[in-house]
């Protein structure tokens, strides 16, 4: 049931129309800044009446492609069905839709893989052109016509302030009760008129719980009633348990060690299942009135905020399977306080995480040798999602923490390469490389140790004696002996995955 | 003449000794942090003692090696010296003496090349061990115990709070009119107890003129009168004034497109030849009141200062040719109310460069087409110097550029290659390349957009079809068409470097 409950505002509620009437305000050639971050906040609605427009004018022979700037991944709904209508000319700054990745690896679509912190100044510093329509989501208008964020804040703010036009989405599936959750900061500005953030904790507050909105650039409102795309996790099999018990250990050690505070520090935790396990895994932990300063709000975070473990918090966005998203929408009064969400530029601001210190947690694809990561592109060519905020969080992090299963495919591809076939992380921001094998803790080794530790404690059995002889004789035959490598040799083992399928000599 | 002037605490002056009596405090062993920042600032006299106290030991047959942690480069007396001797177990965090060079790539020293940014906060998280003697080099000593800083402030704030020990070199070859240039932030912490730097401009005074320093920590001040080690820049050839042309013209088009103010915003700008012509460049562009928030102060900007273009530079150290250095000494007086010296920590702090929003301009080894940049490994595996404060600029400034000449070795390597043999600046960190044959600007590509333009726009022309021509194939090829590339083929101009000495067919 869709009524004009969730709309305050006189003046937007008499611009409420249905999705195909406001698509028309998207034109051929248009730049339109979604909301959505990890699928959940996004449009449901305009997309796919874009997607049916877009192929109604392909099919009377007429062109039909737009620019997508979005917050993160988004739904099926909107990057899945505009990649399949073929109607996006450029996207930014993170997909991992299937059909929008296929359409990029096959060389159909520009993809602008970005910081996530940095959409958002970029947007500002006018280097991306203007923007013509933002395309936001909302749990309900207010009626002094402020909007009520949804279920991710991602680029809205910023869309909503640069757009020539806007769309909004007024989504009655949401809860009512995530007003009041998010913290709007509007203290941004371009140099020279930069000042200081001032948060200083997780669970400061800093701005307002509303967007403001110009309500003369609204051209249409359109209500909605669909849920997230709400993907389910796999529950914490073997490897990623082991993984996460190496963590755990990990930060034991350091607590012991008087390097890391009792209730540790901030934690951010990448998405996916082995991060998730992670999170699962500190359930079990000794580590008590935790905080999280992270991207999203994970399954395990409410598991971890239930028992209390996990103190708050603060993301800019959730990513909850279908069971802890219910969980959640029928508890929203008892988390509301446990939970800030704000815009991306401030959830992965470097100035921000170099404060507070977060531990980053981190999924990649491959680490070489050395620990150099490659968080995207399968094989050097391929990408498979984007480097979204791992680049925020490693950087800067007080301990940077990558982890992974050390084999891919069934055991036909190796974690751990002689050289990173592409590199998102440079050694340097890599301190720590986790596999079900072991953690190897890279701080203040020079290249060759790191080499011996990575090969040591993370390597699959399968692999651990090529890459152990490897670098043997590279030790032997390098050009330069800082960091040893075989040029014809340090990307073979891709090579061979390309054409036989198996990294297996 | 050395003499007691630049004491003026009794208890310090009664630990003057020799430096043959200070290195005693060194032993086998031992992790000395000393000062130093290209150049500027090291201790010139307790580290030749080390290195003839080391050799006498080694004669002796005793074992006598030490780790070394500095600001950056150092000197001859210092670097070269230490690593002749063989005495360096490990050294970080940056390297440009070409003896410990060639040590490093012999395999015979290890080398750990950090953020320059994060080598004092690292220090302070105690990842790397205690610190057992700071030797530091200082302009004076004040009645009441405080240092006056030298040439360079690197990290020696850090080193005097850690050690256990501390040893003073007092240089009465730097000009006293030094005191009061240095602004020495004591504010930072490690978390949960960071707190916002409040600098908001390049010419923000946020600390105090001197070093504190336990004096019972003290245990030997050695006074020297020796010159900071100089090296000569070269003219700036025809080669670098194309490149500073591109740059300007760059400039000139941004101010006018409203993107950047008319005095542009804080310049950085990396150590080298073409860095310096660039700021050389400047003099005669349209720029007025500009500001420089950079890691060192080179000749260059010593000469946009003179004419006015320039209002004031911030930056950790000097970095002066003799002819420079002689200019400044004798007309400090007029120089010092434009400049500020930091701890490095705070010249290339992450938090202030994006705050400020720098305009980035580093030198390179080479970039792959999508513009991956290695900054510090020549063929993949001989360092170069190191990555310095590189990252901590590019990642964060409001437009990162890099330039280079487009060929090396009288033409027998391009700087512009199918995939870097190695990476030090991600894609996303890389928004401008610079050639003598024109710049690419970078900002909102796609990679297959960004490999087109800097092939056309960077490339040497004897290099240029090549290039296109492994372009055009990897898009036929390529395992993805993300960033297509030819496993096989994308390393071979550096194979074909080291085993021809030419990366030419």
């Amino acid at each position: 049931m869709i009524d004009h409950k969730r709309i305050g505002c006189p003046k937007l509620r008499a611009k409420v129309t249905s999705a195909e009437e406001a698509v028309k305000h998207i034109t051929h050639g248009c730049t339109v800044g979604m909301s959505g971050f990890t699928g959940s906040g996004y449009p449901k609605a305009v997309p796919l009446a874009l997607a049916a427009r877009i192929e109604a004018e392909y099919t009377a022979g007429n062109p039909f492609r737009v620019s997508v700037w979005t917050g993160a991944s988004t739904g099926p709904e909107l990057d899945g069905a505009l990649a399949r209508a073929n109607g996006i000319e450029f996207r930014l700054p993170y997909n991992s839709d299937p059909i929008a990745r296929e359409k990029i690896n096959r060389g159909e679509m520009n993809y602008f893989d970005m910081h996530l912190s940095q959409v958002a100044p970029v947007a500002w510093q006018g280097f991306l052109g203007p923007l013509d329509v933002a395309l936001v989501e909302v749990v309900g208008i207010r009626e002094d016509g402020l909007l009520i964020p949804s279920s991710s804040v991602g680029n809205n703010k910023t869309w909503l302030d640069r757009a020539s036009k806007i769309i909004l989405e007024v989504n009655s599936w949401q809860n009512p009760a995530l007003e009041g959750m998010h913290d709007i900061y509007y203290g941004t500005a371009l140099p020279p008129n930069r000042v200081p953030i001032p948060l200083v904790r997780a669970d400061d507050r800093i701005g307002q719980p509303y967007f403001r909105c110009d309500p003369d650039k609204v051209v249409a409102v359109v209500e909605t009633d669909v849920p997230d795309r709400n993907l389910p996790f796999t529950a914490p099999d073997d490897v990623a348990k082991r993984i996460a018990g190496h963590l755990l250990e990990f930060f034991q050690h350091e607590v012991k060690k008087g390097r890391l505070p009792e209730n540790l520090l901030p934690l951010q935790s990448g998405v996916g299942n082995i991060a998730n396990a992670v999170l699962t895994g500190l359930l079990d932990g000794p580590f008590e009135n935790m905080t999280a300063y992270t991207e999203v709000i994970q399954d395990g975070m409410l598991d971890l905020l239930d028992c209390g473990k996990l103190r708050m918090a603060s993301a800019t966005a959730f990513s909850l399977s279908p069971e802890a998203a219910t969980t959640l929408n029928a508890n929203m009064e008892r988390y509301r306080n446990k939970m800030i969400l704000r815009p991306q530029e401030i959830s992965n601001h470097p100035e921000l995480i170099r404060r507070l210190g977060c531990l980053a947690m981190n999924g990649m694809i491959e680490a070489d040798i050395y620990g150099n990561v490659n968080s995207t592109h399968v094989m050097g060519s391929r990408i498979q999602n984007g480097i979204g905020g791992s680049g925020d969080f490693a950087r800067n992090a007080y301990v940077s923490i990558f982890v992974t299963p050390s084999t891919a495919k069934g055991g036909k591809i190796s974690a751990i390469v002689p050289q990173a076939s592409h590199v998102d992380h440079i050694n340097q921001d890599v301190q720590v490389i986790v596999t079900e094998y072991g953690l190897a803790d890279l701080r203040g080794l020079s290249p060759k140790q790191r080499a011996k530790t990575i090969i040591e404690n993370c390597a699959h059995p399968d692999y651990q004696p090529a890459l152990a002889d490897y670098f043997r004789r590279a030790q032997e035959n390098s050009y330069g002996l800082h960091s040893p490598c075989l040029l014809d040799e340090s990307l073979s083992w891709h090579q061979r995955f390309v054409k036989t399928g198996s990294m297996r000599a």
